[in-house]
């Protein structure tokens, strides 16, 4: 299966109580490529970078098999910059700078090679772009997967509404399900939300986990406590790729294998925050993969009999 | 197997979004007491109370089979009284009046016919208090667990030490784990606290589930999400309840078995959230509990084949 993925690719400067980086390569589109990539998914990105990109970022996404066809590259213009410093507590992270450079303009266009895709991954962008690039679809994708943020829910209300609509799977954090739903109990809030349109809803809740719901039912995986918590950018796009890139690879989207692809997700989310940007997503390899998931599977197991 | 349960027994006045109530039955040997009680543990309570506290409450806890012998009343005395409003989000409150009243003297006496118990409970409480109920016991318990909090960490903390290198599970929150041990990992704040003498760490994150610990194995449980989150007061207690209430039933303190003792604390203490006080736990009957343990299985239950 193939999955086209839009969103950011970037250049981020990460502090953290740990070290700092000069500017790395980020970016969503970039950390969801290159999970679904260690998926062996057909990944195909669509984003915009500026003549400051170096050849050797595209050389290595396509390394891990990614298709770099749809990223424009706008020779005069600047690639988006994100600074940020992490709190002691790695919870809460302070924006240095966000220059969105050739993001501001960013208007995507779907190649044709992309088109044949059955599996969309929409990375946190304005709810308006993500719009545009589900209606670039002759035929709509077997599973639309969308991320996003508060800051649309505040500043672009009924967009958000409208795209949110037309998705299969939203992925928001805690606070953000709160806000859209106006309702405190995730239970209720995750019912509203699938009223408004997507057949499920994943709740990322950072070091505690995320929830997945459907109509009926819902399931809880936990994040794998760690020994090295060193920098949380990108855990939240590389749980989305690896999510989407389970489903992509095994084609099938039912909730039961939509757990497994949690739980995909969760692990390579896991080896992202031991270093710095993409370095740790990119060094593993099966067994390491492998390894982690067992490591889920016996964190969680308990066997009660019941009377 | 017996109980002694160590802790408050109070008056609380709660409000949360959702309601007030006025002075109502409170307490962490209360909410620990009638956890155990309703899995038919042989729970013995002592602490202290004033003239002020009606009959009326001490036969409820007998009801549930709770020796309140151990409770001494005080007759020209009050009782503590604690009131709190919890803030919107229900994960932060203010104290809004604490009168330790015959609290503030408290020498526990351990009655003769307690000092064949086999397992104690310590309650949040001056760890000089928990210390001398520890040297009460003419053999020492086969498990004591012991529950405390950051105040005590910034205000006796040698004495806090002293009584966790007395101990064999020690419950603390995430925030209080990170602060004992300074370590932001929870792998390695657990490994240091370990280190400090308890066998076993529980760690509690409230509505983000808990981690249980020993030297080489880590467990993790979820909370349930609930449709109602009604007020959050003697969660924690509840929790610790069902935890050694399960232990003292079952007789065996492995570690498997404290996973399942982890899960039937998680699961009364879901009852304890959804009403006032100790409403919700008082209501229980053994179905509830059980359907909520299967729910419980069904909220991690997953199932991944690797190559």
């Amino acid at each position: 299966m193939s999955l086209v993925v839009v969103g950011t690719v970037a250049f981020d400067a990460i502090e953290t109580p740990f070290g700092k980086t000069d500017k790395i390569l980020g970016g969503a589109a970039t950390y969801i490529g290159i999970a679904a990539g260690k998926l062996n998914v057909d990944a195909r990105i669509v984003s915009v970078v500026g003549g400051d990109f170096p050849q050797e970022y595209l050389d290595l996404m396509n390394n891990f098999g990614i298709d770099t066809d749809g990223i424009k590259v706008i020779p005069e213009g600047k690639t988006f910059f994100w600074a940020g410093r992490y709190h002691n507590d790695m919870n809460s992270r302070d924006t240095l700078v966000t220059d969105l450079n050739v993001l501001a303009d960013f208007d995507p266009v779907l190649p044709e090679s992309y088109k044949d895709s059955n599996f969309l991954m929409l990375g946190n962008l304005t709810p308006q772009i993500q719009q545009r690039v589900i209606e670039q679809f002759p035929v709509r994708p077997r599973l639309i997967v969308m991320d996003t943020m508060n800051y649309w829910m505040n500043t672009a209300w009924d967009d958000l509404l409208k795209v949110i609509g037309m998705v299969d799977v939203l992925t928001i954090n805690d606070e953000e399900a709160r806000q859209l739903s106006g309702e405190y109990s995730l239970i209720r809030a995750a019912r509203k939300i699938i009223a408004m349109g997507p057949k499920y809803l994943v709740i990322k809740k950072g070091e505690h986990g995320a929830l997945l719901f459907n109509n009926e039912s819902v399931f809880f995986a936990p994040a794998l406590p760690l020994e090295e918590v060193f920098d949380p950018t990108g855990a939240g796009d590389t749980f989305a790729g690896g999510f989407i890139g389970y489903l992509a690879k095994t084609g099938d989207i039912s909730f039961e294998n939509m757990k497994r692809a949690i739980i995909f997700g969760s692990a390579m989310a896991s080896f992202t925050v031991e270093k710095f940007g993409t370095e740790g997503l990119q060094a593993i390899n099966n067994g390491d993969l492998n390894d982690r998931i067992r490591q889920f599977s016996q964190l969680v197991q308990f066997d009660i009999e019941l009377d």
